[in-house]
């Protein structure tokens, strides 16, 4: 169940458009045009003011209803929508737009002109995310394959014909099977050296890291992840990424602990416990204009515990934020000067496929 | 100068919006939240229908003109827009978008709801692309850094945020700087063995492709390519992916040849010169439900002339299209299988970033 929404948009030379008459000419071509397309037009309503200008419905038998606005500083937009059952074809082809595109560009004299794909509205799964900097991304989703509600967060499998199984925590997307850039550059593949090392990961409930970290032969891994039900769900449906390590939970080389992870911080700091590497693999960074809230305070309490657990030449690896929320990233590395005994830190980046955006990964030590 | 147009939609119950009583009660609820973000709505005009629904138009001093429909399937689209000036803060932040969705969610009894970011009408700069299975992808465009007509098409390269420099003809894109994967996966590095042996691109104006292979120390490498312009643009623009290629046009390992590729070719068979490797790196596969055209004509040309100057243990390798565009591809397929000889095929695929997609490559020899 969807109803389709199209948008068009043409620039008009503004001397037109700022003038009553000349815009009531634009929207007569604009109607004659339509009318092509849709032959039973009716206006249904217009409206006029010499400071905003022409506004219009015209519709089809009330089925399809457009909405024309020409704005007085050169703009005319043209919003098309209707219902669209499942399985029936659309009123619209992509050439029936590009056509009228093409043919009103040349009719209203316009020097630039766009239509966007229809947008697809109501439907269950949502293909539409938001990238960290606030861009629509609309991705090649067919398949809902998973949904579960668990004590902390909502947690969703979706399939992406191009990306594979995807991974969502409350709507956000988290690792796809795409993704093993992702994991590769928050260990820093290649770069450190894993082997005979004593690690922690703090989260990482998809399993990924912790599979690619036991490929690199370190002495011991401990897996701190609060929530049962992603472990269950990326065993069942990302096993590309993870493969067996969420199914046994431990070996002689590894240990999957279900808990808080502060609280075992805890205890491994009353134990003297200490580890070459720290990962935190949780929650993303907020993006918000001031590090305040919940979100920050567990951060900075990451901070703290995850510091206190590291050998004096150990690293804490992490994951920032999309590389253009530079403001959030910032109020990240302000959060990482306030801490003492004194850090220093390196970045590294990559586009990660099923975000869409390039990210921003940070390596800390003990200055 | 942009309008902005932005998108909420409610799924509700269909036995709710399927009377028109309680269609009214909908309409009533959404108004009076309106409200509280814009304190001086006004009702317009208002259009009930029992197949079709209600439709009303809202507006604050003709301003900022929302339109609602109730779709009686159990939708309500909410379409808010309005005119950004330049510089301006918008009339809707994040914040109050999110809020507005939540409250109606509730008040509304609505089990799923979105709101899209808002979409930008009217910017010169086009941040929409279109992916080549129809999905809208906003980009973080923001600068044009370049635009010419050349007697072939129309050149720009516009500058992301993070993927740098991006060349786009006819306004599609190309190639940007974050795309070292793209010419990696169409020369198969790592696979393909070039020391020492001779190689002819088709097109290739970006010089992304001979700069790659030039590292890989070939014998020879002709270049032909028909837009000069493409090349000095990316020379100037497209430095990191390039290199100085472009710039010195020869050396003793390379040559480019300004002109058209079909006429050389003519005159290499006419030689009886022969390549170990051709690259086809010219005009992407045409999105079309038939092989027909003049696209479809000039692929055939290009492989009919290609394997005629290839050694019988050559390889003729290209790009193809987005992985998700099947159609497409099998028509691709089936005109290699019209050749004669007979060909063989294999492919490769990799995420390009600057196409937010998959893409597919081909590696053609005899059989």
């Amino acid at each position: 169940m969807a109803a389709q929404t199209i948008l068009f948009d043409f620039t008009l030379d503004s001397a037109k458009t700022g003038d009553e008459k000349q815009r009531q000419e634009v929207a007569k071509i604009l109607r004659n045009e339509l009318e092509h397309v849709f032959p039973q037009l009716e206006l249904a309503y217009s409206m006029e003011s010499p400071e905003n200008g022409y506004f219009s419905v015209l519709h089809e038998n009330k089925a399809t209803i457009i909405t024309c606005r020409i704005f007085q500083h050169g703009l005319l937009t043209v919003n098309v929508e209707y219902f669209l059952p499942a399985g029936k074809e659309p009123i619209m082809s992509f050439d029936t737009m590009r056509t009228m595109e093409l043919i009103l560009r040349q009719k209203l004299d316009s020097d630039r002109s766009k239509y966007l794909p229809p947008i697809k509205r109501g439907g269950y799964i949502d293909i539409y995310m938001t990238s960290s900097d606030e861009r629509i991304i609309e991705y090649d989703i067919d398949k809902l394959v998973y949904e579960v509600r668990s004590p902390f967060q909502k947690i969703q499998i979706l399939h992406s014909k191009t990306l594979g199984n995807m991974l969502l925590l409350d709507e956000l997307q988290n690792i796809a099977e795409s993704d093993l850039i992702y994991t590769e550059t928050l260990m820093g593949r290649g770069i450190e050296n894993y082997e005979g090392k004593e690690i922690c990961i703090l989260g990482g409930g998809d399993g990924a890291l912790l599979y690619e970290l036991l490929k690199e032969n370190p002495k011991h891994v401990v897996m701190l992840e609060i929530d049962e039900l992603v472990m269950e769900a990326c065993n069942k449906y990302l096993n590309s990424i993870c493969g067996d390590v969420l199914e046994k939970r431990r070996s002689d080389q590894y240990e999957i602990v279900v808990g808080d992870c502060v609280e075992y911080l805890k205890k491994f700091i009353g134990e003297g416990r200490k580890f070459d590497y720290v990962f935190g693999d949780l929650t993303d960074i907020p993006i918000t204009g001031a590090p305040v809230g919940v979100d920050w305070d567990f951060i900075r309490t990451i901070f703290e515990h995850s510091f206190k657990v590291l050998k004096p030449d150990g690293k804490f690896l992490t994951h920032g934020n999309g590389t253009s929320c530079t403001e959030s990233l910032e109020l990240f590395e302000e959060q990482l000067a306030l801490l003492k005994p004194k850090v220093k830190f390196t970045t590294s980046k990559a586009f990660v496929p099923s975000f869409m955006e390039e990210w921003l990964f940070y390596q800390v030590s003990f200055a």
